[in-house]
């Protein structure tokens, strides 16, 4: 069956969204010429919307020749006349591709459109790329974030709030630079070590608060000399947890008293299924949200171009303290970034990359139910990003678990040891990455 | 006559540094056909080196036909048979190309050369953009700026000690995670006011030690709380005093009881006349020496990318505390420039820039030398950099003298703004920038 992801917010309707879909699957052979499409009824029923609205956009793939309908039969893919040489993958893949995957991701970067603009810049805009940006980074690129935030994340920012920074690490040194180096910072426990070793490095005091079923434990925050709480309510890593309406609620209210949020939304582009939650920057009218995000995961980590959206009190904070700073990224790939988002050629990229993720999500899937070792074994967290969780109905420890998973050539850890107080008692858990 | 930085450190012999500079002033028109040169004699002079060695120059140029010699009379510059179209100008400039000199340094960007090594980059090391460079910087291009600094500086530095970062705020960052949050930091008075501003960002205490006519007052800075001083010994900004070879020995001393000197060769590229000093950096075998460097004048500050070199203590220090860092420059150009040092594009980038600088340079002291407001002026600071200090013989009050100084269409300030402790009384004293 066909899984597509419906996006209700966006400016497009629901019935051109799916006509863009097939076409493009039928475009770069996924769905292969002559092969059989879903029913409508079935296919309305799979996506969660009205039946007129897959005929409608059925009609109109009719009307362009991509499918052709066929009496009492049902509908067809056309053998389209200048089919493209077949560069994207089947969604089914094989042990071996699975298992080679580690190179793939960064094989998907888009070389040739990138090496493209960027001469382009290099070309045209040669006055623009040799002059000094403000330190909040490039304007277009702010404009081309808010923008792509406008129609992917349903966030209505001001490119003015939007500040450019050199990887994710980067915006926690200004983060340090801006709210001084008194402040106490919470951390998720468990949750990426990296990020209370880097403020750690910065000086910075952290409390690590535990990861609950719906979000991070609000009381023992409350009960934190914590004043500003880095959490990642959309996709916890490592446990997949999506911080629930009422603890995000409550999560404002401890901070509309004088304390901030940071809002970590490093894998948003990833979700592989339902529609994704606003993020608490959108539901904040006390501006103490601080939204970061990165182009790491959806482009690559070795270009270090990462943002932060602040709140206006923080904002003219930024402008008073680093009046003497310069933005620290290239104005060279500022520039590129900007014209590759506004071209459209970011969101192909996402959606590509997107897919690839699914196709190895379900591979994983699939052996996970066909493996007796995975028999009772519960997975979580597999509706974003790029690993999930599976709880394990077994005897064996956690190394001998460990051990059994990576022969099965699969990459895993330990989720006991994305603790930073490593409970000493076995969790029966890992951490599976795709 | 002819001018030419000889570097006696240098692998090449003087008289095919001789040789090379002389073919491409005629190669590129700056010397023009039929135009005598110098005799043996008075260019051996000029240049500090042995009549033997312009003869020997001057023979290499004669047998490759660049040159004539005419019996009794001397030697000319022959008319080459493919001449290229002239790009480079010639040393002198209008008053008009003077003024309009705000855009040129930017406009002597490489940009064909930078979008045909980047385009060979991305089509050619996919694998190793993707990969993750350490902490430190990617490795090819910390090897080409060693080799860069043996050749040019005379520097015997390893690639290891190199660290890459994003514009000197970062390396500023950067010291300030290395050397703690208690440190006192001296600083030039006068000086860049955005070190101190930087600093002091950054959580830093900030002390300001005068600039003597050899250099920082080590007095001062002995009675002072400063456990690291930064300091630029081999062209303060901005009253270009180079510190002495004495007070540089000093300097280490102070240092060598557990303190640390920053020094900041900023400008070391735009060496116009006379050899260049060592940097402190060379003679340090206490190991209190951080060079710091930056690509920001040399090629364009928006590229964020400037590096430092640190002692092995303080190196062991990065990779414990910068484990969870990753380097905050792109893989994309860190390699693009890589290629660049090491294909010889960036020293005769440097060439061309040092003679537009110089060019700029000897039409302000024509000016000066023809200008009744300069009469008795005494200038200084005029041998490296982009800009010369000018004391004048005046009643004027600054401001008026300022006045008529931007009237000639020059760029220049006052001295005294340049002070964190602004003095009261008028100095008389302006900054004149090429």
């Amino acid at each position: 069956m066909l899984m597509y992801e419906i996006d209700r917010n966006a400016s497009e309707p629901v019935y051109i969204q799916i006509y863009d879909f097939i076409k493009e699957d039928i475009e770069s052979g996924i769905i292969e010429s002559g092969k059989k499409l879903p029913s409508k009824r079935s296919l309305a029923e799979n996506l969660g919307v009205s039946v007129i609205t897959v005929e409608n956009a059925y009609a109109q793939l009719i009307a362009e020749g991509y499918i052709k309908a066929l009496p009492k039969k049902g509908y067809y893919a056309e053998r389209l006349p200048d089919m493209p040489v077949q560069k994207i993958k089947k969604n089914e893949i094989s042990a071996e591709e699975y298992s080679s995957g580690n190179n793939k991701l960064s094989e998907l970067f888009p070389f040739t459109a990138w090496a493209k603009l960027i001469r382009e810049e290099l070309t045209m805009k040669q006055t623009t790329l040799m002059k000094d940006p403000p330190a909040e980074g490039v304007y277009e690129l702010r404009q081309a974030i808010a923008d792509h935030l406008r129609s992917f994340r349903n966030m209505e920012v001001k490119p003015e709030q939007i500040i450019i920074g050199a990887g994710t690490e980067y915006l926690y040194i200004l983060i340090r630079i801006l709210l001084g180096d008194q402040s106490v910072i919470a951390v998720e426990e468990p949750g990426y070590s990296r990020i209370a070793d880097i403020y750690g490095s910065l000086g910075m005091r952290c409390e690590w608060i535990p990861v609950q079923d719906d979000g991070i434990d609000v009381d023992a925050l409350k009960n934190s000399n914590a004043d500003v709480v880095h959490i990642s309510p959309s996709h916890h890593f490592p446990t997949g947890v999506v911080t629930s309406v009422g603890k995000r609620y409550s999560l404002l209210g401890w901070a509309a008293e004088g304390r901030y949020i940071i809002e970590d939304d490093y894998d948003s582009e990833f979700r592989l299924s339902c529609r994704p939650i606003p993020p608490m920057f959108s539901i904040d009218v006390t501006d103490r949200v601080i939204y970061m995000n990165t182009f790491s995961k959806s482009l690559t980590p070795t270009m270090r171009i990462s943002y932060m959206i602040l709140p206006p009190p923080l904002l003219s904070r930024f402008r008073e303290r680093m009046k003497s700073f310069s933005c620290p990224v290239s104005t060279f790939e500022q520039h590129t970034l900007a014209h590759f988002i506004e071209g459209g050629g970011f969101e192909r990229h996402i959606r590509r990359l997107r897919r690839y993720c699914k196709s190895r999500r379900d591979y994983l899937m699939k052996l996970v139910s066909e493996n007796e070792l995975f028999r009772n074994a519960d997975v979580s967290g597999s509706s974003a990003g790029m690993h999930c969780i599976v709880r394990f109905d077994t005897d064996l420890t956690d190394d001998e678990l460990l051990t059994q998973v990576r022969n099965m050539e699969l990459k895993a850890d330990l989720l006991k040891d994305h603790y930073h107080f490593r409970p000493e008692h076995d969790l029966h858990t890992l951490v599976v990455y795709y």
